[in-house]
């Protein structure tokens, strides 16, 4: 393939959003803007969709100040999407209709920014143009709150909602505490198949204000033994606070709300999953008859932009630079992967390397086993020392009024050709 | 009096925790131990429990530097206490008992840090103690995030959460808005009868990124009424984001889960409440069929020391110290009270004066109905001025391994005597 690839570029944004999802865009909004050979810059409304909808924004027609404000403001702007495409081999309608948009448009560059998903959806999207002779540069971005992707050693949106359940749990500490009475607090944590975010309590630990307790999915649970360990804790001091991951299942491989509640079901009769420490602090307190306290992080942990860690946000901004400028010299089919490097006097730093995108297409990686303790409640000081140097610095939005000001993007869509 | 009064001072605190409360402490201690007439200062272990059971910290003892350091600590490191003393004139067990405990100890300066129900426990001792001939300055402290108590302009620790309040609805409405599918967030704030805290969205909404509906127990709910407003919002954009206080109530005087769900027991049969917002995306789920999502912010928006106003913890410092300064005037029977001032400029200041604390105890103060807007769903520019210049400003606690470095304190209990 040639690296005199003239043409436009378009960055899609997919699966749950991040702290710092908008810092990868303004990452690769601003060196694209810079690059010679990209013609013209698009951002798609919501993902894989908008392109197949020819739905774009222009962002050529940006103030640069507000693309720059993107790096404190939260979530995704341009939006994005869960979509996922079926196998080209089965059938490649959605590719068909992708590979005329692109050429209408003459987009040369595609960089997809998301999870385990989006990769798998990246790396189709690249085999499929490459099988039809559509020259085009697909690049993958990482981003997953998860931080289960394969390639690489963690991912953007990660270090920011572990401090966030960090700091959070040593401040409810400071609140559940607050009380002479027997109390049990149990926080839900998010992250379906993979403890990492979960495992961020320990952090708080370690710090000696932490939960007494932390389940990830990575072991199965054992109500039985969870209620031998709170009864043991109990014994020496009236409060006990449990971090639990969503995902943890037990040992017939059932999510907790299913295996000991009512599954919430909607209106459709769709079980809705969640819940997770409601129904385990009900065990509790039927089995304890002291206070319990369910408390959901929910989306919080994943938006609260205002504890950003400064290492996260210029790691998901560098993520999007280094993407346009591999790009802009021919390489392609690849993800941007985050390499741990430490110098001469300790200290952590970040090297931007790539990993091949069928590497990193739905692969889950999950916390080492080796890192859990042996009775499956807390984590080694092998994930402390993992996890600490991700969580530095703060960098949050400015203040207008004692309030984040966030990006505010004209949003103005591209011309349909 | 005699303004000459020598002795021990005491400080409780009580009823649920702020994000500065501990800073209300950290200025009755440090202005405490500057004091020539005060000879000892002790921390009540829980509030009125440990002045009954003589369980108090010699303040003596600690580090100044970590005294600072409770101005940025979330929560009571004394610790809190829900109790309610008896009228003295039906039972004065109490009484007596603490009239012998303070007598023993000398202590001669009594300073009760809480809400409403805390002004009417230090409103009857100091009138005991007055009967019983007992000379000692008894001193009222404002803390609540309801910001419900009355003869103040504001309570110590609601700007605080009203910050919270706002800046998370302000990163929520970010991420609920982020896919191009129909849905509802419903959001659930603290306040069982004023709706200070939940008028706080109100703040998200005026910077363009707030809750489209905002319920506030301060008016009757009408779920036939909401469904419509949902209805007609839902008809020009696909995504709303409802706040709504844990206080309001239905036509019959009922709090929403008692009204539409199936209130949740404890293993004692005792109604737990808590869950509107649940309750309420679940109505509303079964009449629109679409995604809903119930988000509590829980004890978070208590706790979130992160996120404290520079103003609110300034104010609360402020509050004890200003408690201690009058207390060895000889003023006594009294509750700091915030008077709101405007300068010339006009700049938000503050004025610390004094209100008889028989008229801060048990008396609640609401959001005045002219504040609410006449179809009960949001707020008037009036509460906005009036909320904006509290919450201005950061002040969170120093990092330390990226988290936050709260007091340690050393908390060695007084030699009982």
């Amino acid at each position: 393939m040639s690296n005199m690839l003239k043409g436009a570029c378009i960055l899609g944004q997919s699966g749950g959003p991040t702290s710092v999802i908008n810092a990868s865009a303004a990452g690769v909004f601003l060196q694209a803007l810079k690059e010679e050979n990209i013609t013209a810059v698009y951002g798609a409304a919501h993902g894989i969709k908008g392109m197949l909808e020819e739905d774009f924004y222009d962002i050529g027609m940006e103030d640069t100040n507000e693309l720059e404000l993107l790096k404190t403001t939260p979530s995704s702007t341009i939006g994005s999407v869960r979509y996922k495409l079926k196998d080209y081999t089965v059938d490649d309608t959605d590719y068909r209709r992708l590979l005329e948009v692109f050429k209408k448009y003459n987009i040369r560059y595609f960089f997809y920014n998301g999870g385990n998903d989006s990769m798998d959806t990246c790396n189709k999207i690249s085999k499929f143009f490459q099988q039809n002779d559509y020259d085009c540069i697909c690049m993958g971005i990482p981003k997953t709150i998860d931080n289960d992707l394969a390639g690489t050693d963690h991912c953007p949106g990660y270090a920011s909602a572990a401090k966030y359940v960090a700091t959070s749990l040593m401040e409810l500490y400071q609140d559940a505490t607050v009380y002479d009475v027997p109390m049990i607090t149990v926080v839900e944590v998010m992250g379906r198949n993979a403890g990492w975010l979960t495992a961020a309590a320990q952090l708080a630990v370690y710090k000696g204000q932490g939960p007494d307790l932390i389940y990830l999915p990575e072991v199965t649970f054992d109500l039985k033994k969870c209620i031998n360990k709170v009864r043991q804790i109990m014994a020496y001091k009236n409060k006990i606070i449990i971090c639990i991951s969503e995902g943890v299942v037990d040992e017939n491989g059932k999510y907790l709300p299913e295996a000991f509640g009512e599954l919430a079901k909607d209106s459709f009769g769709h079980a809705q999953l969640g819940g997770t420490a409601q129904v385990l602090a009900k065990e509790l307190a039927n089995e304890f008859g002291c206070k319990t306290r369910a408390i959901e992080f929910s989306l919080l942990q994943r938006c609260a932009q205002h504890l950003a860690s400064k290492v996260d946000v210029e790691e998901a901004f560098n993520a999007g630079v280094e993407a346009v400028k591999a790009a802009t010299k021919g390489i392609t089919d690849m993800m941007i992967a985050f390499v741990r490097g430490v110098d001469t006097y300790g200290k952590y730093y970040c090297k931007y390397e790539l990993t091949p995108l069928d590497i990193c297409a739905n692969t889950e990686k999950k916390v080492p086993l080796e890192w859990i303790k042996p009775d499956g409640t807390g984590l080694t000081l092998d994930f402390v020392n993992y996890a600490l140097p991700l969580i530095q610095g703060d960098m949050k939005a400015p203040l207008e009024d004692g309030l984040p000001r966030f990006a505010r993007l004209a949003k103005i869509k591209a011309k349909k050709l």
